[in-house]
């Protein structure tokens, strides 16, 4: 943490921004400017302290932290890279992984014969929203309890690890039942109650990006699932909110090599929520792969025109097939064949 | 809702398209132009119908929705302003409403001296926050439950009533029964879970705005209150989040025209979270009381310097007073003088 | 400036990068920290010096400015408000100033009833373009010189001074013949052959923020005006491009206090631009004074329902009249009344 | 387009629309709601026409627009792919073009070298500029005519066609007998003065998305191009402004696909820009290639931290070399060979 003095400030205040890095535990490092004074707090924990325990001292001109704020999350605190497993598949390793499914879960039928389809096309995880966040109280919200069943009934019949959302810290226990990985929504990246709950998990969490939150916030928060103990956090960029209309929101493809470098936890790419229209998930796909994504989750419907909840972002069965031969091409292309199950 | 065809749809797709609309209840009018056709769907309610059940018909260029998609909250719904009353307190109802207090309750000490102060300046209703939502976990997250017996004291005290947050749908009860408002945090704008919750209660709730949120979002979640039973909805605006970093988050003080025009529903600003420094705090109070906002919600800190969150953006008495000065001028200058205590 | 090396660079690397430092002649103070060297760069230039020059050298992690970027434009440079002057009117002092008129120069009766108009409202200024950066090709573009013409008319008509764009380096002579101020408008903000040429004129030069600028960068443009010898510099805040879509922009109106702050140079604002709907211009024009703007650039028609421009943004003379009475109401509560002509 | 009037509207000003679309030379359809009229206005040129001629009308209360607003550089204008051919390159065709070079002319022993070496690796096209748009005045603004000397001279001993930044209408001529594509930067896109210019010209024409412009702003833009009589505009996609900090801009990779679908233009991508940082660089080309881009520009210098602009964007000779592997095996895995010279 640099702390800028304003030009003319005091001795007393130059004092009491020494006095307050020491309480805090920190070093200091005075830099005698040609016209002010520059403190340098020195510490490994200073990224964990907010700028505005010293901006908010007189005299201070500006403060900018150096440290990182999330800590756990970060490749300094583990250099390797964090690979979750979950039934026979391995996330953040040298393999890809796609993960596949409808929006809502529907009906067994519906969930049965795409789980079956998906599978088939060689996707290994399969997606399903059983409680579904939704911006109108007048849309669709999810068969709740009977979809868990319904997840359940299609993780026995084709044995794909399955991954659902939870919204509600109070269906934490109910959800992780079913789920082999729970998803918390990109509305909920900051719902630090769930997040406490999912933290007490020893199960795998994709935790989704907010719409406008920065990488470092989303690193952030994935502090919150390390600190109390879950280590199986995978992250999931989908797209952030800008000027742009033409898509449904702005796939920020960027964020999969900034996470690389800065964390060791895996990241993958769910291009339907951020095309929002099937048009234009297969070249987000094949952007996120070759970005170096350690996977994707896409949105797949039997028959995408009577879908509850985002039908046009959907890929048919057929769409989807085709998409999966493109990827694994891709694939082979960049060196990183797709994940196979066992 | 306007469905587009592209140049060259066929028949059949047309008469899918217009199916689709019988099915959900509303009626067609076809449009024969130039080169397409255009279907107007026609009913009181297709605000409420995603745009996606016809833009995923096959034949289908495009689909713009014309009605709203909030409906409770809209003017339409009900042509009279809404005021909630709490308290001695109207808000929404000719004369702007003072909130003040610190962003955290730290002591006893602090709430007591800061209500007395902020009271005795002008401000009519007391915040302070006993659980605050952080984005790290290693930062101070409130004193809770003893913040709540806190908040209890001074209002007795003080005879204020008191707004503070709730962010777990599990504590909503134990937070009625002290605060008279509860306020749901930006981040917890769409946490549908909270919201179900605080729709059932018969408390005034302010519902901040989400930090990407849009207006009309934000008015479609005020439904999730609305439609479980709770008219007591304030919104509060608070500052969005844009490529701009010289303050915390741009102030869009055009969401109070903008919500004045498209809603019944009162709005406050917090210029506080919106500036993030001190120093902007009376500029940007100034222009939402000029801009017509029902209320300003501003923190206010006996010590900024030792505040354990916030304390940047946190006025000290004097500042305050001399800000209230200030506004009371204004509001006269508005025809719209300040809400005083009974 | 502030280089903060990674844990383990190598002494070779950090005698790089202070050999740079002293090369560009600034001076070193280095900080050990724990786990690795953060260099300080001192000097009173570090600002006008890009941390690519730092970031770029092997074993450097981060560089943070922490001198601004601009120079001339910043209160350090000159502590006292610059007051741009023109015909009797003082922009940047103690009274707002009021300037309207219509988007486009349409005709001399238009310009002419306008003018007067608005004259005997209260404003000071004449606003109104002879040059239209239009979207398309395919829309009006403007009178051009036979606008220039028509304003010269309307100027010896009523005395009042005239605000005109100018987009083209080779039209400023032309046009600075009959503007009193020339603006740069928002998608301009950045055309470095334009601003070089109207930094070599001594005529004031009002300078719109662009769509996307932050206000560094802002001004950091009003230094290449200041660089050429052009004092006479007034910026213009008129809304920033956002996510929200119920405005046309978003008017940012904390820029106003953050320049007030951080520059001398008078700051005004252009409230129908931001808005984009006449309904929606009073409330912003009223926060802008509030918040402590130096004038008001407000778009006024006789007859908004058949502008070539712009027409929906445009107030009719008894909506501006109406305003103009708020304004003057409003200023005196502030302690600042409107400026009138001498 | 259609226009929604508010409930409660008068047969007057019904009457009043209709009788506007007539005047336009569009046809009406009349769709009469439940509780109000909506105006279907029909005709092939509507996207033209600005909404606000509609909005502005007394009793209107929505004008939407359904034909897009650009409509030269649409699909539905020229289906086929535009493919823009200079030297022996083909851009817009089946084989991807990539094109390499420093960002800034410094000396021809430097762009000698980058020039031999990125031919060797792979590259069919020069960059470099002599006219540099820079933020600051205090920055170094390139070499400029000295620049276009070299560039004459590097292109003659290579073969290579060179690519280089035009910033002034004045500059257009002698920039064109230099260069085989003259490139519009962000900052310029809504420079119109120059795009006349440019549009007047028979040379090919990359027109980089401004900052914070939406695809279709950009796209109407290309229309001022077209419109002049030069057909040969190849789009460039650098990234956009967001909240996101990790990156220099957001490379919007979705805008990709979204051009391809609407218009008949080719697009490129220009990863260096969008990332500011070489680390990054190889993950955005390799995501901007499996989009589907028809070409790439990368920035490569001899010495990226001696660089005079840019250098931390910058590959070195042997990082671009190994890009360049990387591409060629996934524009095999794409089937879409890298286009190499005849």
């Amino acid at each position: 943490m640099i702390v800028e003095m304003r030009a003319g400030a005091s001795q007393e205040q130059l004092d009491a921004v020494i006095s307050r890095v020491h309480s805090l535990g920190f070093e200091v490092l005075l830099n005698v400017g040609t016209d002010k004074y520059v403190v340098a707090v020195l510490g490994s924990n200073t990224g964990q302290v907010a700028t505005d325990a010293f901006a908010v001292l007189p005299g201070v001109a500006s403060v900018t932290r150096i440290m990182r704020s999330y800590k756990l999350a970060s490749r300094e605190f583990r250099p390797g890279n964090t690979v979750v497993r979950v039934g026979g598949v391995a996330i953040g390793g040298p393999n890809p992984v796609i993960m596949a499914g409808p929006c809502s879960v529907e009906s067994e039928e519906q969930m049965a014969t795409t789980a079956q389809s998906v599978k088939a096309s060689g996707a290994v995880v399969l997606r399903g929203g059983a409680f579904k966040p939704r911006s109108s109280p007048f849309s669709f919200q999810g068969l709740g309890d009977q979809g868990l069943d319904i997840l359940r009934q299609v993780k026995a019949l084709t044995g794909l690890p399955v991954v659902t959302e939870v919204m509600d810290p109070r269906q934490v226990a109910e959800v992780a039942e079913v789920a082999d990985i729970l998803q918390v929504g990109a509305r909920n990246m900051q719902n630090f109650a769930l997040l406490r709950e999912l933290g007490r998990l020893r199960q795998p969490v994709i935790l989704k990006r907010g719409l406008s939150a920065t990488i470092e916030e989303w690193l952030e928060t994935a502090d919150y699932l390390l600190a109390e103990g879950n280590d199986d956090v995978i992250l999931c960029e989908r797209g952030i909110r800008t000027f742009e209309t033409a898509t449904r929101f702005t796939l920020d493809v960027s964020a999969v090599p900034v996470v690389k470098k800065n964390s060791h936890l895996p990241v993958v790419v769910d291009p339907s929520h951020a095309a929002g229209h099937y048009e234009l998930v297969p070249s987000l796909a094949k952007a996120a792969l070759a970005a170096g994504a350690d996977g994707l989750i896409i949105e797949v419907h039997p028959n995408p025109v009577e879908a509850l909840s985002d039908g046009l972002q959907s890929l048919t069965f057929s769409d989807f097939g085709r998409l999966m031969d493109e990827l694994k091409a891709l694939g082979e292309g960049l060196g990183r064949p797709l994940q196979t199950l066992a």
